[in-house]
C-alpha cells in the first residue's frame, strides 16, 4: 500500500487514475477541502480519520493522505508493449535511471521527464529510490503522469532498445559535450547513480557518452540538474531541427 | 558567526580562505581526519570539542564544524568594484536571484553558477535563503567559490548592469524559448522566487523574457533545474559561437 501526502501529488494522482485509491482526511484546511471536492467528483471514497490514525499510516502528512491500493500505474506498461506500440515513430526519448537512490533526485528527474516529454522511464526493480511519497512530492505530481517501467535486468532492456533502433547515450563527465552529440531520432539516455556513476555493464552497451561541460571548481553537477540539461538539449535539437555541431 | 558542517563544503571553504576560520572537531572519523590534516597544513586552529558543545553551536553536524568569523568572502566584492574591473570583457554572465527562499534551491543554483562559469551572483540583503550551512552543503562547496554580492536594491543593481552594457533577461514561463534568444555578450539572467516568480519592479527592467519550453502536464520546472538549463544555454551559445535561431 502506498500513501501520498503532498497536495499537488494527490491532485495529479486523482486526475490520472481514480479507481484504485481512497482519500483519508484528518484536518480539512482550504487546500484539503479542494482535494476532497475533487475526490468526490471523481468517485473516490473519502474517509474521516483521526490525526493519530493518519500519523500511523503516513507520518509527515499535512492532514490528508491518498491511499493507493493494488498495482501502480506503471505496472500497466511493459517495455515490450511500449516498443510494440511505437509504430515507426521517429523521435522517441527513453530515459534509463541506474541506481538513482535519492528520492529527491528521482522525483526531480521525473519532473524533467514530464517537462521535456520523455516517452518512457526505465528503472531497475532493486536499488532505485523507493519512497513513493517523497518522489511524488518532489516531482510535483509528475510521477503520476510519466510512463515508467521497472525491469529486472537493465542491460537486457538496453539491448531491446538497440534492436528497435535506439541510440544509447550514457551520461558521463568524460563524454562528448552534449550539444555536439546528435540527439534526434530514437534516443536512450542512461543516468548513473549519484556517487558511482554508470555501472560497467551499462557503460559497455553505450554507443557514446555525453557530458554537460563544466567550468566549475567543485565536482560535477547535481544528477537531477545534469539530467534536466541533457533532456533539454534533446528537446532543443528536435525543436531546432538543425544538426548538432 | 557562521558554521559549516558538510565535509565537502568545509574542504572547499578552507581552500578558498583559511584566515578567518577555526575548525571544531568532536568525532574524528576518517573524513574528519582528512579535513583536520588539511586545516593544519593551511594554518587553521583546530579545537577539540565535546559532542554536546558542538550540538549547541551547530545542530546537524557530523562530528566536525568550521566556524567562520568576521566578514564573509562576498563582502570583499561590491557590484561597483566588479563592474570597474571588467576591462572591456565581452562575454560576462551575471545572475540575479530574486527571493529564492529555499536554501536547497539556492545552493543548487550556486553549484550551477560554478559549473557554467557565472561571473557574479547578485542577491538581495533580505528575503533570500540565509541558511549558510544548507546552502554550502547543497552547493557541494560552490558557495565558497562563486563570487557573489548582496545589494539593498535589486532594481537599482539591474540599472547599473544596463549602464555597463548588459542585456537583461528575466526567466519567465511566458518568455521566448531560451534557445531562440541571443545570449552572448554581457548578459544578466534574473531568476524569480519559487512561488511568485519575478517581482514587478524587476520584470519592468527586463529587455526580454526567456523560458525553458515545457511539454509537461504538471507545473513548471523546479527553479534550480530551470536555472541550470538557462545557464547551460548561455554556455552552449558561447562555446558554439553561432547565433541563436
Amino acid at each position: 500500500m502506498v500513501y501520498l501526502t503532498g497536495f499537488h501529488a494527490i491532485k495529479e494522482r486523482i486526475k490520472v487514475c481514480a479507481t484504485d485509491c481512497a482519500l483519508f482526511v484528518a484536518k480539512p484546511g482550504p487546500r484539503a477541502r479542494e482535494i476532497v471536492s475533487l475526490a468526490t467528483k471523481s468517485g473516490i471514497t473519502v474517509i474521516r480519520k483521526g490525526i493519530s490514525e493518519l500519523d500511523r499510516v503516513s507520518p509527515g502528512h499535512r492532514g490528508i493522505a491518498l491511499e493507493i491500493s493494488g498495482a501502480d500505474q506503471s505496472a500497466e506498461v511493459t517495455l515490450d508493449s511500449f516498443l510494440e506500440n511505437l509504430d515507426g515513430k521517429e523521435n522517441v526519448l527513453a530515459v534509463v535511471m541506474d541506481e538513482i537512490t535519492d528520492p529527491h533526485n528521482f522525483g526531480a528527474i521525473l519532473r524533467s521527464c514530464d517537462q521535456f516529454n520523455a516517452d518512457i522511464v526505465i528503472t531497475r526493480n532493486r536499488r532505485t529510490a523507493r519512497n513513493a511519497d517523497i518522489v511524488a512530492k518532489t516531482s510535483a505530481g509528475a510521477s503520476a503522469w510519466v510512463r515508467s517501467v521497472c525491469v529486472a535486468n537493465l542491460p537486457r532492456a538496453v539491448e531491446r532498445l538497440k534492436e528497435e533502433g535506439f541510440w544509447i547515450y550514457g551520461a558521463d563527465m568524460k563524454g562528448t559535450p552534449v550539444y555536439k552529440s546528435e540527439l534526434r531520432g530514437r534516443v536512450c539516455i542512461i543516468l548513473g547513480g549519484e556517487g558511482a556513476g554508470l555501472s560497467r555493464l551499462l557503460k559497455e552497451r553505450c554507443d557514446a557518452l555525453v557530458s554537460v561541460p563544466s567550468f566549475g571548481r567543485v565536482d560535477s553537477l547535481n544528477v537531477s540538474v545534469a539530467a534536466g540539461v541533457i533532456m533539454y538539449e534533446v528537446m532543443r535539437q528536435r525543436a531546432d531541427d538543425a544538426p548538432a555541431r
